[in-house]
């Protein structure tokens, strides 16, 4: 118990880990280049929101914010899809009262910190900048911002939660033997744009749901926020053709675009051109890395090791299942960090680069196949399976978000559940016999037994 | 032709591509990390061998250099292979006059300065370490290691042939928006254990060929060198049992695992244990990238834009081709650098990619299936289609070593041609009829026409 930690980076996962340490009394000091949240705001003003899940929660029960955090979580119970008509469809998430949860990072992050700050042994020093760490003699650099005075520290362990550009990460990848790095960005970018409030406080489109505008190959989504807002979001490629960033200049072409793909949009963002041009146009990366340490007394978890494009929903939920998990391992391994940092780089990685590749293909499905009836029917059949074989059958997006499986178990099952609705969905009639069709269940009970002689 | 041009890099690529610049008139500066190699001689002492084909043969015939190095490069018709109990067997690469070369990187890069120096509109400033680049102004710093001074200079275009960890490609990578990139590290590493010449000056095994000890997890090679000695080559794995470097520490440990696996190579090594402890083990890695230029003023190349794995032989040979395409490109865009430039990175990452799946690909050939009866099968039916149907049907190794099809181009023939030759080694009795069996035409025939019907 000796240990004296430092935690670069002071975003959702590194606060978070740093109460789970706290709680187990570890003496921590967490590093952050931003300001003070608390008293600074969040740059950019508006928050950024996230779909908070089951895997979040744990971390959050396990930090002891849930309940915090889910006064100011506003739950979503499904997709609600707007084709180019403005007709909606919708498209439940689980069974009635599963839900993801739309909270703001800000928000989140600003708890979080509050938090941490009440044990006494984690202290905060905002407005450090991390030059970087010297791996042989675990020593961290940083610049005071305030005075541009510089510090070296040695502590017994270091955690990088510095993010998708971590600063702790390039020092491992210049400096460790056969490191493996990729990053790999998206021919997308993103663009926000506000749905304001209503007059009277209360939101413009429906609250609870996650609002999709699917056009194939781009789509607008929306997160509903407390303060009544919504933020909407525009994935589209930068070039190539109208529909590309790249030819939405003028105010005539950005309408013109609105007009024709997101007719029912425009009524509830009365600032599209002033939020269009001015909120800037960001990328879409997916970052993958191994090993995740230096010996036993370096780790880096969250975004620094593995970035995520967020159509999944799990790029905060896997930062914070990362936490979760080598809390865990304090346990298992009792206390012995020489074997919990080695285990849980080897490990967890695996994890990651699931739910790497299964928010990539997870753009398709929310842009594309939601607008699909192929696509809707293979979820009814599959809700179908589920209430009639709980114990046999969960559909793989319950797995990631309303589950604990480990996301490279998920990915598996997912793609041996492809395999039995390309049977299912090829039976003649299926679209209107599928609920009593006794060939659905025959296909289901010999696909059942294929993963028995498999396992 | 007013461009004044910056090549960072003196090694093969940098300075082939100097002269071919040259000899177009352009004025170009080299400038190089290390100390003038004609002076200093070649760090480590002992040259490395490469391979080179008839890619790299093109790009020196461009440069006026084919004949001069041709002289000390020693031709290899096949690969000679070694079995655990000292049996031989050759293998030809392909048609009786073809073969690869083998020449010493020190002595051939040696050979291109010289050449590149006869030009009046080269010069060279070794001894220079490049510190970075800045984009927005392409300027470029510099440190002369004599005396420590800082060099800014802004050319119009600079050429990064900076190698595997180009100083070129960080900061391209750091400060472009969208940099795709992955580098990407074997669990094996290598080795080089010398084969002296023998006292008469002669080689102490038949000089004229490759030699592989194929073990199927692992294996040795050696290839000719002039003074009459081979460079071998153990590739093994860093971990994982009694076949890894890490179970290869003691005197005890190293000879008993060479009287095991290579037991004929033990009186052709007579300093192995020396050799063993004192040479590097050095590491395997994959390098991809994209895009490779800055706008129409800064191109990567060669292993700063593509490092491989050495199992084609293409590493040098694939850099050297990047300089024969780019040349070519001066013709076609009539040497508009905003055109050539941004033309190059769009099209040749797709054959460096190409390459980089077949060298990894050939590792495993060159490990494990080379000793196996129905690869050389194959190869054997393979050698016979293309004599019965020299227009038609090029195997795969002709393809990237004999010739100059695009790498992408080759790579899809190749597994079209995987497909083939399933069929075939399906057939009855294939081992004993293959030269008469009319169904091995049939296929054939058959599979031609697929190709036409899909182009």
């Amino acid at each position: 118990m000796k240990e004296h930690i430092i935690i670069v980076g002071a975003g959702l996962v590194g606060s978070a880990w740093a109460v789970m340490l706290a709680k187990r009394g570890y003496k921590v000091d967490i590093y952050e280049l931003r300001d003070d949240p608390r008293k600074a705001g969040f740059i950019g003003g508006r928050s950024i929101n996230l779909a908070m899940s089951d895997r979040g929660w744990r971390a959050m029960e396990k930090a002891g914010v849930k309940e915090t955090i889910r006064k100011v979580a506003i739950p979503m119970y499904g997709r609600r899809m707007h084709d180019e008509q403005g007709q909606l469809t919708f498209q439940p998430y689980g069974q009635d009262d599963q839900a993801i949860y739309s909270v703001s990072r800000g928000g989140l992050n600003i708890e979080l910190i509050k938090l941490a700050d009440e044990h006494d042994n984690i202290r905060f020093f905002f407005g450090h900048k991390c030059l970087g760490v010297d791996l042989e003699s675990n020593t961290l650099r940083f610049e005071r911002r305030a005075d541009g005075k510089q510090l070296q520290l040695t502590p017994d362990l270091i955690f990088g939660t510095d993010g998708a550009f971590s600063v702790i990460r390039r020092d491992l990848m210049m400096n460790t033997r056969n490191f493996n790095y990729s990053q790999s960005f998206l021919d997308y970018g993103y663009k926000e744009v506000l749905i304001p409030a209503k007059a009277d406080g209360s939101h413009a489109i429906a609250p609870n749901s996650l609002h999709i505008w699917p056009r194939g190959n781009f789509m607008m989504i929306a997160l509903p926020n407390v303060d009544g807002s919504f933020t909407g979001t525009l994935f589209l490629p930068y070039k190539g053709g109208d529909e590309a960033f790249d030819n939405l200049q003028t105010d005539e072409q950005i309408m013109g675009f609105f007009e024709k793909y997101f007719p029912d949009s425009l009524p509830v963002i009365p600032n599209l051109l002033q939020e269009f041009h001015e909120n800037p146009t960001a990328s879409l990366v997916t970052i993958r890395c191994n090993p995740w340490n230096h010996e036993d007394k370096l780790l880096i978890m969250g975004d620094a090791s593995h970035a995520i494009v967020p159509f999944y929903g799990q790029g905060m939920n896997s930062g914070f299942e990362d936490c979760t998990i080598l809390d865990g391992m304090i346990d298992e391994y009792d206390g012995d960090w020489s074997q919990i940092i080695p285990a849980f780089s080897a490990s967890r990685p695996a994890d990651a680069n699931a739910i790497a590749d299964l928010a990539l293909r997870n753009f398709v499905e929310m842009r594309d196949k939601v607008a699909d009836p192929k696509f809707l029917l293979r979820k009814a059949i599959a809700a179908h399976l589920h209430d009639k074989y709980p114990e046999d059958f969960l559909p793989l997006y319950s797995q990631v978000t309303f589950s604990h499986t480990p996301y490279h178990e998920a990915l598996q099952e997912g793609l041996r559940q492809d395999e039995l609705f390309e049977q299912i969905l090829a039976l003649d009639g299926i679209e209107d016999n599928w609920r009593e069709n006794p060939e659905v269940d025959r296909l289901f009970q010999n696909w059942k037994k294929q993963e028995a002689v498999v396992m």
